[in-house]
């Protein structure tokens, strides 16, 4: 046993894909809502063989929903964009690659993290990985993605705003065979607050409006909200929109239209706009 | 109102001083434990008067405990050095800098990140501080030692190992004129598991032991855990050894031939190691 290395900085990575910022400014100082989109792209790394490339699938896998959250990132940019004016800005961060890569929402060791399989799709790429492979696209994926992230919300905080956090995700109409009704999600972790005043404010949104569905946090979807606002104590709530509602640039612009001023509502009841 | 930036990355900074590692090896895989010195060093940034320079301090506040935790990060080399056997190997994080430039273990909007006093001493240097200064050290200290600390983290942990969390603080033995009788507080936050089996296994251990003294987590002290052990369920305990028996070298490897075992013990209880 002996020390073998000191390092100042984690090692070099021949491809690191960090998150994609995007800020909507309201010219009046540091912005008071983060929107998170970790499910925005079905991109796959075609290029860097050594993160899996193309996984091994075909154009109708990485068009379904497995790859990515259907219309996630558009409503994204449509909450951001109408929430900037009341917020005193919005940020947004998403994701660069497909979730299939990395699943951005979970910790290295969950098993869905880099699943093998996904609803109805193997994933053959990420079949039998080795630590090491594993260990490259945490380095690659999940760790850049939640220091860009980390890094514009200390940001705010530094400047003494304390920033609401909202992730956006979307879920398919049918799933394993089986329709969903609910339209709209609203899901809280640990802390409540904020969903419940989205909750609140829901009612006469037009949307089909449930508290934890269609998953609950107890299947540790809200590994991002527990990294970034538990520990802060920030507001946060996660949302989950059917993808039917937001699969075009009109669909996504009329929910934002219904879902942007009952967030506003909700943020303002709890003070943190 | 419009978008008006969009970046891969934070901004490149002009200085930043990452988290120091220490790897101690057992030639088994990856560690199965953490240590964390967040106030490991007393070094102030003199050659970037943009981050405070010397603070305006004198030598005696430079050399005194609200300047660093006294004995912290030999004491910390120590345990790390005899866990690693036991564990498959440790990793030690520890601070580059001072914690009256930036406190590591706190979040950047807590008064106590960049403290215009510190008991004794006032810190000229931290009076007044605009928020693009707290900004300025938030992203050269806060943010690249804690992504220092995530990505070794998570390197433990995409390949397999769950590692436990250790960090390690001292205190003075008179503060504000009262002495201080404890000489060993082992301090939890919400999940109490290793905190507790650490404190079954302290009787015999020779040291005035006492659970959640001289601090308990009310006041705020545990912001490293609630970043790095509580979003992975990670097990994780607090130390705080009076500096005065890790003054020196010699004091410092005493200690940890004490404490050491009881670490080990309390590991093993719960099955960290």
């Amino acid at each position: 046993m002996q020390q073998i290395a000191t390092a100042l900085r984690p090692d070099a990575q021949p491809a690191a894909f960090a998150g994609v910022v995007e800020h909507f400014a309201s010219g009046e100082g540091p912005a008071g809502v983060v929107v998170i989109c970790e499910h925005a792209s079905n991109a796959l790394p075609v290029e860097w063989p050594e993160l899996g490339g193309d996984l091994g699938l075909d154009e109708t896998a990485r068009a379904a929903h497995v790859a990515w959250d259907i219309g996630a990132l558009g409503l994204s940019r449509e909450l951001a964009l109408r929430l900037a004016p009341a917020c005193g800005g919005a940020v947004l961060v998403h994701a660069p690659l497909s979730r299939l890569v990395y699943d951005l929402n979970r910790a290295p060791d969950h098993p869905g993290a880099m699943p093998e399989r996904s609803e109805v799709f193997d994933v053959p790429g990420n079949r039998g990985l080795t630590p090491a492979q594993r260990l490259a696209r945490t380095r690659a994926l999940y760790l850049p993605f939640h220091e860009t992230l980390r890094a514009e919300i200390a940001s705010l905080i530094a400047r003494g705003r304390r920033p609401a956090l909202i992730a956006v995700h979307s879920f398919t109409p049918v799933f394993h065979g089986a329709p969903r009704e609910v339209e709209f999600g609203v899901i809280h972790d640990d802390d409540t607050t904020l969903t419940d005043a989205v909750m609140d404010a829901a009612p006469g949104c037009g949307l089909t409006t449930r508290l934890n569905e269609p998953y609950s946090a107890a299947g540790e979807v809200t590994h991002t909200i527990r990294l970034h606002a538990t520990p802060l104590n920030l507001h946060n709530t996660m949302l989950e929109i059917r993808n039917d509602l937001i699969a075009t640039p009109q669909g996504q612009a009329g929910i934002a239209a219904r879902i942007a001023p009952v967030l506003e509502r909700g943020l303002h009841a709890v003070g943190a706009v």
